[in-house]
């Protein structure tokens, strides 16, 4: 019998009483045991963590442990908790996520291409007024991150005709689309897109990349989707580019507060529409079976999937 | 020299000037005249008539007419109007209009299936509240009416996944969804959806079609989309559906009166979105060229394309 697979998080009791439940039934080979449940001997025998914003002082205590699985795919807060020193960490790479952020991208695209915002403030005041109609491929949307989510949603906005261009830090081709990388192509995107949708992970890279100089270097009325992290976009200098009106409308789902602070200004603001993280909730169904494959797969191969590069921080 | 072309609206000077330009430019071989710049002689020469919302007095003036085409795919008012002595009627049936109609549908059908006006209520209320994500292969969304719009909406619905159904008057096929029809086939629909997207066109059968019986016989919380004509809802029945809870959303962007009266009470309904008219607005170039290609065709080949049958009224 192989030894308990540790499971650990900062969730409610209930949260984790169902992960573990589908944990368990998707890997019914294994013993999935809560990290406060165990007992000390238990706890160094542990060779896997299954975790979800873990403690790393629980971490800490599972001293035989040979490799962590995250539920989530970001994973910057994993990283920065656990330093280098850390065991290799798997992110979930679930291709249910992909299609539901996918989705999220095409449907927050549609409600700014569609002036959604707009034609809601017009309601309110009772004000009957066309506004002119755009074709997706007269409005240019740029994805800043090509990594799985990114190419994803590249892939489904292209679809819908949308004029899409990609960015990332280094250079990756995705069918079908422009991409750039490095500093002189996110000037290119800034300057072109009329739609800016961030999925780039939060690294040391990416904290605070659109400042106030990047925002401002956008086109005039462009609009901004925020989908990866809070902190990708530095708050107030986001709020300046709107109150100028350089900004036309900014779709927030990540803060750097979650949940949103009630004195937030993002709240009231009128070009802003804020979501509580909900554009690609996990999937517990189809994330469990990808963690129980490559558990399995660990157990008769000893090999692990792609592992998170702990320098670069995802 | 043919005689020349009448173009008969009662819309702006200027709206009227910038039809004539593009028609013209579509039509280098014809003289299209307004008929407010006609000479009788010219009046009782018109063969044709390119029509937005004409006068039926005018039209009447002009003796000589074998056809007349309109610039709008709806004709209700223009069967109405004119009665079953007109002379044949070409509706507009602009690929690029079903294109529109069929984006128009996935982005609101993505509106309700995202729950953003859910989002949007609790944002104004500084609520961070994630709300059960929903897959669309889980969203039943029901399209009354498979002409050329209906049908190109089912498409992009079943293409985005959507468990997409149909409704006609008399029995249709479209490919990859399930299609009902007559009476017992719309109870059917109005049961099983949980988003009701209206396409038919308005006529004697259709209008009221949506009225208290048909709007409670509908699921709990479903929401219904109007992109056909106002008069298909009865809108006192559907503010009664809203008010009680049984539906839980509206997105209107059609009215019996437009533009719509400020004293509407679905301005300032919670559970209502108000459009103005834009769901498909028409593609003056588009339109224009494909007007062009059936006036062409009916001078080297005497033959028009499918007429509207006045009894029926489409």
């Amino acid at each position: 019998m192989a030894h308990p697979i540790a499971f650990v998080s900062r969730t409610t009791e209930a949260n984790e009483a169902e992960w573990i439940e589908i944990l368990a039934s998707a890997l019914p080979d294994e013993t999935i045991l809560s990290i406060k449940t165990m007992t000390a001997e238990q706890k160094t025998q542990a060779e896997v963590a299954i975790v979800a914003n873990p403690d790393p002082a629980d971490i800490a205590t599972l001293t035989g442990l040979r490799w962590i699985h995250s539920l989530w795919a970001g994973v910057e807060r994993l990283v920065a908790e656990l330093g280098t020193t850390a065991p290799p960490i798997v992110r979930l790479t679930d291709p249910e996520l992909s299609r539901v952020m996918a989705e999220a991208v095409l449907a927050w695209t549609y409600y700014l291409q569609r002036d959604m915002p707009a034609y809601r403030r017009n309601q309110q005041s009772a004000v009957w007024k066309e506004l002119e109609y755009r074709h997706p491929k007269d409005v240019t949307v740029g994805i800043l991150g090509l990594g799985t989510l990114g190419a994803a949603a590249a892939a489904r906005l292209r679809q819908a005709s949308f004029n899409t261009m990609g960015w990332s830090r280094s250079p990756k081709s995705v069918e079908g689309i422009e991409t750039l990388s490095g500093e002189p192509g996110l000037k290119a995107l800034l300057e072109k897109s009329d739609i800016l949708v961030c999925l780039v992970p939060l690294t040391a890279d990416t904290k605070g990349l659109l400042n106030k100089t990047r925002l401002n270097s956008m086109k005039k009325d462009a609009a901004v989707i925020n989908f990866a992290r809070g902190a990708v976009i530095v708050a107030d200098d986001l709020l300046d580019a709107l109150d100028t009106g350089h900004l036309s409308h900014a779709v927030l789902d990540v803060f750097e507060q979650e949940p949103l602070s009630a004195q937030s200004p993002f709240w009231s603001h009128p070009n802003v529409t804020v979501l509580p993280h909900i554009s690609a909730p996990t999937n517990r169904q189809t994330s469990a079976s990808i963690v129980a494959g490559n558990i399995q797969n660990w157990r008769r191969t000893g090999v692990l999937p792609a592992t998170v590069d702990m320098a670069r921080g995802y």
